[in-house]
């Protein structure tokens, strides 16, 4: 990857136009793909982008050596089945996607062998959607990982690591698809569901006069893309029920101990709790 | 209450160091008591009181015309039981503990007939413990509670009221104990309860480098006073086992959810979740 790449973001949502908005000011040459029009001419007025379309053609997407999917999973597979043929030979094609095993092997299975696919996740975003809301730094100092198969190339994690870099992250990983969807399940999803739950226990209106931020904090992702996580969830399917478990058990075994005034264990686990977060504060 | 009122803070911990800082500073003349006497140096070098002790006599309390306890739930009802005697006259008792029913009663019906208690809870703090950890400013904005019984004067109330807005709440609001216990028990017991179980599930060290901030947010408060909360746990118990249960039923309804495809009912308590959400967002 040089300084002459010229980078196709297809999707310009919240994230691809954090993307789009991030590589464009560094001076790299990028064009936009959306369904819609006025995204188009958004991305253009904002000079986020240097040039965009909404019809996927050969002539528009072959000039770009990186295209990365910023769509929703179904999407992105629709896309790599149809337009494919669009890409340039050589290509190298990444993507966004909040789970990886069900989108990687499958990817790679269709694509021509002369475009290669490497799969990335930025583990960055906001609870807002759309291009309105991009952020060209809401990808400083977070985590990226790139999940590679023995198919990809040593280049093709290279130049992942490399997107991940320009686009700000602090901390690149790599992991196998299977560890990532794991961790993903545990760190991500589980915390949605939970988040989710919490706002469907009661009709609180009344509450917001009495809260205080610990309610605040843990509801925050409760406002949840209801069109994009359905999906996520059911492709990490068995590894999300997996950690909903290992959650329900814990939170039971603190249930059973308040109910038995069992004061050691309650103790113990906040112990266990307040030793394990310290590792999170950002540093 | 006026400009001459002097002010007692019972336990310069966060919260009451935070309140003398902030009560100082608006020109009231605060004593301060704690059970050790570096914190009363660093109180008095620190100019957030005027004058503190380790003794609890006479002499020193009856100095007082609202006194202030933040001290644990049973270490104030000890207190009250073994020096009550040292109060003034027509002082006023407040409190700034976390339950309400299990306190406010039991203070009021030990309590001398000249000296009254108005209960409150300040819906503010940081995770952090100690004097060294005051903040003056972490009160700016948040909400308030007071909550009184038949016992209480309009006075005592007014006063409580007025206590909180020279603090800097910025949401003052009357309920009674029960009302408060419910609320507090979903909003602030429960949601320590989930996060203190989520840091349970596993040994996290290795999840650091791949966490977004999803799993930041809703663990912030995991780092817990494992001395305080399983005392407030206990005192709140019925009402606190309650709300989990109505949680472990959301969240278990969505984990069927899941299981079962069921895509119509996950995407429902997303739009309810988001929906329901949007009313905590600050102003």
């Amino acid at each position: 990857m040089d300084k002459e790449s010229k980078i196709l973001i297809v999707g310009l949502g919240m994230i691809g136009a954090s993307y789009a908005e991030k590589l464009h000011g560094l001076g790299f040459f990028v064009g936009g793909l959306s369904a819609r029009q006025s995204t188009i001419d958004k991305a253009i007025e904002s000079n986020i982008i240097d040039c965009g379309s909404i019809d996927v053609t050969k002539e528009f997407v072959s000039r770009f050596d990186i295209v990365v999917f910023a769509l929703y999973p179904k999407k992105f597979i629709e896309w790599i089945s149809l337009y494919q043929d669009c890409l340039k030979s050589g290509a190298l094609v990444t993507d966004v996607t909040g789970v990886k095993s069900a989108i990687v092997y499958r990817i790679q299975g269709m694509l021509r062998s002369d475009v290669e696919f490497i799969a990335a996740h930025p583990m960055a975003g906001r609870e807002l959607q759309g291009i309105d809301n991009r952020c060209a730094e809401v990808f400083d100092g977070a985590n990226y990982i790139i999940t590679p198969t023995p198919a990809n190339t040593t280049k093709a994690i290279d130049t992942a690591a490399e997107i991940g870099r320009l686009l700000g992250f602090g901390h690149i990983s790599v992991l196998s698809p299977e560890e990532h969807d794991e961790m993903i399940a545990f760190l991500s999803q589980l915390t949605h569901c939970i988040a989710v739950s919490l706002m469907c226990c009661k009709e609180s209106r009344h509450l917001v006069d009495y809260t205080g931020d610990s309610f605040r904090d843990l509801t925050r992702i409760a406002n949840i893309n209801e069109n994009m996580w359905p999906e996520l969830f059911a492709m990490n399917k068995e590894q999300l029920l997996a950690q909903m478990n290992l959650f329900e058990k814990e939170f039971g075994r603190l249930k059973n101990a308040i109910a038995a005034d069992d004061i050691d264990t309650v103790k113990e686990m906040m112990i266990t709790s307040t030793e394990r977060r310290k590792l999170f504060n950002k540093k």
